[in-house]
């Protein structure tokens, strides 16, 4: 299957746009598999597809996560294992994917975006988390093998809660809402981020502070990228025509993740609509302080100007200067002075410049 | 159930995101329950979830009253003696939904956001409101013991309106009701602010002005996330689909509701159209501030930079000026500059400068 | 029915929100009736709704239009007379409502918004109009008893056009009509006044200029809520579900009612994009002036900043600078003085500034 | 029928709103008469209704072109003797309707509106054009009698093409591309237009230049509210339920008028697109060159205020000043002044600013 | 079929409207056969239409390229011996059609979009591809004679992949395949430039830059009408309607199309969106600066007006001006001067000026 092969490099992850990385750069492969019911609990760590296959036809629930992309041909031979379509199997190897939902006869392929934020740089980072939902198994393959399924894990060996009695629909929800818990973690961050920039803004606005509003808007077009077609995704899983695959008991469930999707996209809107907001009061901060600068200049200009002049004339050599003799000339001048800068000064006080 | 805790907090309110108290650190709980029909009315302060299920059974309608959500214990013993989901209970104790309505199959739950206008720091505060309506029975849930549902409570003490003859539907409206009518007066608040700072924008605009404007506008997005999704809510509860649990007749009030909940969308539309306007406005009379600065400056630099310069000229030292010499030297100088100054002022009032 | 006072004040008109007067302070009520058909004609003022409701029984057309709302007493006795749900009652009471239309069991509630413009502060001003339509009757209740509805009564006294001969679905038709094209003839004011505007713009913006368009664009924002609604007022009205009470030769009619809705909203969103475009050009006209301000400013500093310095030099005291002592040092120096000018005069020519 | 004088005049067509006018300002009107099958064609000027009649009942295509709308009576008889809707003499009688479509019992009322582009003043100039398209009969009206249905008359008299083996539906049809074809001619001189504009905004930009693309862009907006309903128009042909008056056959050829009128669109949004980018360019262009001014005012004053100001401190008449009396105290000044400038353009180079 | 010569010319594509060559302006046509089934494969060149038809009957799967349009007649007579509407084969002539699908009986008529980048001047072409898509036969046809199927063509022949064993469903899929794969690369490009241009804002923002932020929005409005309809296209492609041309195994990888679609889709709004929030910043340091240089001009202003003042009093040529005669009257002159000045300096550095 060389398909993802012929594919030309997508646009580079620096504008936003979607990296393929061909399989061959990924990360080595691991794979664990757990598989429980109610009363049981089997955990592995395989080395091959066929290693996999036997907990297949079990009617437990088997959970195998993949972790690293880099085997292509292990991953392969498992998408035949497992009945996987090649487009399927070449989706998860390119993890630049939307996230979305697509069913096949008898399993559900969803695709999600795990994101992180790197506090050092502002820069969210993206990672592809794919599911493939069966009648009784639940894979998931993750690009690197991060931690966040740590907690279901603990909760499935504690037999705490309600994973262990239910079936890899129950699983895949959890699994779902420890991603878009993700994304709280990361809003919570930019919003910590937004709130410094807001009073960097009133307190000394520099062209630095707008190339920080640009970036964080860049990041919030990207968070959008992946938080809105998630929306469409789950409410998709809780169609009832997937009957089969997912339980009404577990529909209740996506509800609820459903909501946290759409609280996300709340915020993510409302931040976007605030940073649009503080470009304004950044364009408008600078022309209020050139206002400023330019009165400063105006009201100096406007008394020195007048005075220089009549300096001038008095410094001039004409040897007919009647007032040059006069005893108060030199008063009578500094006088005249005085003034035209009172004049002057008054006349900007009622115009509220001073 | 430990759900709640096992989420990461979410981005804090100043941010316009939702914010998640753990259940421990709210408002002592404290249940009020009337119990009525057309003929008799029950109040009762309960402390356990088993006072409540007394009423449960009867055939009165029986609207038990939430207040404060500090006693998790105590609330989640409530949800099973009401066959609540667990999810249901896990969304009131974490007070941070957007409004929604979800049915299950012998209740719906709803969930409202009640806000209030701090007149000092120009803040909204929101807090949630969640009812469950039951066949009849009606639970209401609020964060802290405020006072709006007192005068639906006055109306039940004195029989009077329709809500003794009618179901717990009818209440549930009543209570809806209540918290859109408090948007209203909410918004009032927000149109004189607004007013205020037109006449501060015309009169003298400030950095501050600007300040006001982001932070209303703010506000208001705040405003909208309440009240949009609550439109929403209210279609739903229209739908002939609940017939079992809203009557008919409960239908034309809701449909009254929904018209308050478009008037209030309307509004808070207006609203932002008017602040967004108002930004331009405050832009532009800055621009058009610099202009007045800059044209003064441009006067008395045209005017006294010419003459200054004549002054310089008959201020040389060279021996041979033969003009200096001159006994109407003086005079003549003055009568150039003078001409000079008027074909300046002559120019500027050709310009309309002056 | 003390419902309306419950409900607190709405925020106040001058801010687009809608006001709610309580019914005591309306005008005072005024009761015509018009029983026709296509042989007679009887015309009479009532005092009572028992006076009405003689008429509500005959097979006749019966128009009866209640002008000012002042009478709260009369009006609910009428709306219980002709059984109008109390809903109905409070909101033709409550005269802020958005246009809309809702349908009860024998008869259709209708609510429109009549507008004025008052030529002098160019603000518009909304009055609710309430058409009920039954089976064989049709109330209209306005705020002031404006004349807009007198052609339609001429008509129906000389016996001229389809009125007489067709139902109150066609009255209703008629009065909507008559509200409609109100609408065209604000249209008109609007846009003499935005063509004003615009030579205003060019020949002279200042910041009045600005506020007009920012009041108009305000009195735009107001027509759009009156208008958008009635579009699907007037678009439920032609479906077919409410046979019954309309007839299929009159939905023709609403069909047309309905084109001009669509080209006064069309009319609206030109104005509004027309505003906008108004908007771009002040801010730009006003750049535009301060770039040729301070073209000005420079080339008179550029030029006369160096010949005053060269005077400086030479009105320096130095004992020993030869120039001073030379013939031709006076002539020599003018000639410097006027070759500089010269050169930079050149260069703003070649630059394009002069 | 005297419903149109009944009306207000509209907003004049200079603020983009329809006008209306009475039926009697209108142009004379002349009838002229195409029937015509595959094998014979009558060609007559008709001058009253009943000349028509006779063509009425034919099994042949009749197209009947009505030019100008001057006589209105004679217009209303056609109507009558046509069996048309009084509505739909009405709307043709008073051409300010948007394109729209109107399915009656036994025909089809469609309104166009046909382009053109005055060069020299650079506005469009809307006309109407209503056609009425029945079993075997089409009548066209138009204000003016221009020559756009010219080519479509010689496809006829030549007999080439499929025009006379097919019915009035394909004629409709030509018709509708006739008027549609017109559009690409405006939009092209538009763009001819648009591309003049793009160099005068980089060579000279001046407050005309942004006067010219205000007007652009209104007739931009002018040109939508013709396009934009049309295609809702078109789309409405091609819907089957027309089945007995729009065969299958001409449907095809529907859809392609379809796809040409979407063209339209997307050119016109296109050039909104386009022209608001161009807004940008004009604002940042003219802020642009007003920094370049003010570089050279300050480069200017920077470097000879501090030369004026040393001239200054040695013109002063103090009677102890030992530079003065000093044999190279001249010389050293002028040194003196020469490192002050020089310092200073070195500065100026060092930003960048020279 | 002289329909496309009686057009008259599109906009010209310099505006981003569509341009129509009349057919004859077009390449030398050239065709290409491949003829094949999961066994055999015959691959020819074709002078004249009765050539291709030989193979039409044939049950193998038969692909005709068709390379340049510039045979007016023979691509007619190629459309009536495959049975093409006239429409269709208008179509295939007039390349200026937006990306869309028609269905006709027993064909599917496609047009999509081919881009290419110029490096050079920043420019896109775009060519049309039109795809007719029959029981076992499908028709490609391309303006120039580009490579970008020969990757097709080599699979076909190495009877490598899935080609050769499906049918010509399956092989249009694979065109499709190849036109959106260039999209990605197209972008990529864009990319690059986007990113050169941020950093070029930065360090040295012009008008040019501008200029060339607006080329490039242009061209992504150009992009965008390329990919937006061909959104459309797939997904309608995708439809169970068409089944018995396209079966539901092919259905599956238009699926994957329609993923990178909507991939294309999503990075073009983001370059969108990354565009305009450059010129904010483009327009903002131009801002920034023009405060700068005037908070120079400000300071030298402020500082050496009032010093020049002062030696201008001591250069007047009064008689009577006792400082004049002091011997420290020069020093305590300096003095002054030297307060003064520093004065200003703690004054600016208070205002952070400096």
């Amino acid at each position: 299957m060389a398909v993802p092969n012929k594919r030309p490099p997508r646009p580079g992850s620096q504008n936003g746009a979607p990296v393929r990385n061909g399989g061959s750069s990924g990360k080595p492969t691991r794979l664990r598999v757990m598989d429980y019911n109610a009363g049981t609990l089997t955990e592995a760590e395989a080395k091959t597809a066929a290693d996999l296959l036997s907990f297949k036809d079990k009617k437990t629930v088997t959970w195998i996560n993949v972790d690293g992309l880099g085997d292509a041909q292990l991953l392969e031979s498992i998408g035949e294992g497992f009945g996987l379509h090649p487009l399927v199997v070449e989706d998860i190897l390119t993890p630049d994917q939307r996230p979305k939902m697509e069913a096949y006869d008898d399993y559900l392929y969803i695709v999600l975006r795990m994101l992180d934020f790197e506090e050092k740089d502002g820069k969210t980072k993206s990672e592809q988390v794919s599911l493939v939902l069966g009648k009784d198994f639940l894979l998931s393959f993750q690009e690197t093998g991060e931690d966040i399924f740590d907690p279901v894990r603990e909760r499935i060996r504690g037999a705490k809660g309600r994973t262990r009695k239910l079936g890899p629909d129950y699983l895949a929800y959890s699994l779902i809402d420890a991603v878009v818990d993700r994304y709280f973690i990361i809003l919570e961050k930019m919003g910590e981020r937004i709130e410094r920039m807001e009073s960097e803004l009133i307190t000394n606005p520099t062209p630095k502070t707008l190339r920080h509003l640009y970036k964080l808007k860049r990041e919030m077009i990207r968070l959008r990228k992946s938080v809105w077609p998630l929306r469409e995704v789950v409410s998709a899983l809780e169609r009832p025509e997937y009957g089969p695959l997912i339980s009404k008991n577990t529909r209740i469930y996506l509800r609820d993740v459903y909501d946290h999707t759409i609280q996300t996209i709340d915020t993510v809107e409302t931040f976007r609509d605030m940073l649009s907001g503080m470009v304004d009061i950044y364009l408008s901060s600078i022309s209020y302080k050139l206002n400023e600068v330019m009165k400063l200049l105006t009201v100096i200009g406007t008394i020195f100007l007048p005075l220089t002049f009549i300096t001038g004339v008095y410094g001039m050599n004409f040897q007919f200067m009647p007032e040059l003799g006069d005893p108060y000339g030199y008063f009578g001048a500094l006088v005249l002075m005085l003034t035209v800068a009172l004049v002057m000064l008054a006349y900007f006080r009622v115009k509220r410049w001073l």
